[in-house]
């Protein structure tokens, strides 16, 4: 039984829900042979890679899935990489506005997701709902709980990685895209069942 | 008990589902008072106004709701007008493709619903979905479908109306925005349910 | 000689311009055999068609242009169809919203423009610049004009139509589609060339 | 005096112009106190950095900017970072389509800019051309250029760096973004003027 951490974000930006909250609290406990903890973290700098880091310290994970809502975008979006950078255009919860801050002082500019990209895209898309590998997962605090988590769990065998899902049909008013939370759940169940595919 | 005759169109322009029919083709037989019967009628300019008289005929409804894809479209959008223009850029399923055809020589240009649209998208938002009104149905078969039933029935009681309905998720590849089938259904029996409001 | 009146739009919804009359004001007063006599309207329910009115029985025309910024859009847009309905979603500068109004009580539900609006698709395209037809002038105050002129002109041998051109670069932040002024005045100069084609 | 390398790329996917080699070409000889040299380069893996490299050590310049397409985006774009990645969706003007190579293998994840990104932004928004930071160059040739030209000269006093350009008016149909020549040409200028910014 492999063991995966699970996490979604709380509402930001001035919406009431997340959907990356909504979608991943409601998952089984466990899918096929992996289990899932899953855990709300803050949608606050450096708090946020804190709780997840808290969270792995007590679970002692196989495998760490953060899931975080990037509205606009209307495909599921496992993320390739992140990068050394905190660049907000809006507050974080905490009211805090980094401008072209690093996430890790000296560190690399960025670290490639140690996840399966290529296999959860193919999964996802069996799945039947939109996805496509994103090559940028923006500068706020997804990113840097990504680049955090790369750079903490570098060289060990914990894999890290990072999927971005659209607004909700809810939080639209016309023209934007959205996904249901019945297709969201889809995706991030079929990415989980190839998190350790070779 | 009111009756409503709802349609779907079958694949057309390379696709293998179209998600109009996929959706109707489920719904309920009634849904509180209404009575749903259900036709798909073919993406053939001529044919497909035709398939709904023959059916309207049959079945005698109270109201008609025609369902057709919109490609590209983020939102489920119930159409507020049907204009005498047939001009397609691609073929229809029979192979023709009218350049600045009149739907019906003569004829006014253009003709309002007769369903209560402005409800039917306060319904459909209320159910969760993403929903807003279009004030342009295109100009391929989908709108001579809505004007032809609406220049037919101009005068009767029966009431006449088109909702486009967004991409299933399997139709598209990145970037662009759909809908699950679990929301489009949703979005149709909420409009449903409104048909008959003043 | 024929007379050409063409409008722009002084600017409305938070923008400190309107690339509509920025664009018509840069115009030559003639393009060839055609001279063009320019006015800028308001941006107001009732008084922007009155505004065109007043100008046409002063200039009487052969034919009338009236331009409009449609924000979002990508390409120049001449608009194919007008109809009858007023339906703001913002306030226009007198701070009016009408909802669900009429333009003319009793009148057709639309009108189709009287211009060449393919020949004119043609020119601007051929011009290079990005430019489609568009079946829907929205439901504010330029549809409101090109509804309320076809159905002060019809039957008259004084042309009338539409046309819709994006935002300028300076009115976007990113992501948002924009022209530059240099192209929408070229388009519209394309655009007046073939206005008196048959 | 300071020396300028400023590359664009010949057409490929198809197009038969190159909005980056088209606004590069017509540039001037000199912007103030900088020299410009001007050099076309290829849309092919390896043979486009290969080509940057032998003509900076031809000019010997102290900044090379890369100006690329990036068609579907509504904005200039300067480039923040670039990945030790090739993945190609379509092929290269070789018939090349890496899948999942590095373009230095062994090689850091990604490097940033060494142009004043943030700066040359401001410039070209004060240009009143659309412009805004990418946090992805893609995983095409553009991207394997910047990744290259970063790793060669890492260290050394020459700056690198990125600008992706959206189509030309006449290379997009209808409901695309595109910029006109003159507002890509002005934007270009704008960013050399502050290249050497601290």
């Amino acid at each position: 039984m492999k063991r995966v951490l699970i996490t979604g974000f709380d509402p930001f930006g001035g919406e009431s829900i997340n959907p990356s909250w909504e979608a991943v609290c409601r998952l089984p406990d466990a899918i096929g042979e992996i289990a899932l903890c899953k855990r709300q973290i803050p949608t606050v700098f450096g708090a946020a890679p804190a709780a997840v880091l808290a969270a792995a310290a007590d679970v002692r994970p196989d495998a760490i899935l953060c899931v975080g809502q990037a509205g606009g975008r209307a495909a599921v979006t496992p993320e390739y990489v992140g990068i050394n950078l905190c660049h907000a255009r809006i507050a974080d919860n905490a009211g805090r506005k980094p401008q072209d801050e690093s996430v890790v002082p000296d560190g690399p500019a960025a670290y490639f997701s140690t996840l399966p990209v290529r296999r959860m895209v193919e999964a996802v898309l069996a799945a039947g709902v939109p996805c496509a590998c994103s090559y940028s997962a923006g500068t706020f605090v997804c990113n840097e709980v990504l680049y955090a988590l790369l750079h903490h769990f570098r060289g060990s065998g914990v894999r890290v990685g990072f999927i971005h899902v659209p607004f909700l049909p809810q939080q639209v008013e016309t023209g934007q895209p959205s996904l249901s939370l019945e297709s969201i759940s889809a995706a991030l169940q079929a990415a989980v069942t190839v998190l350790f595919d070779e």
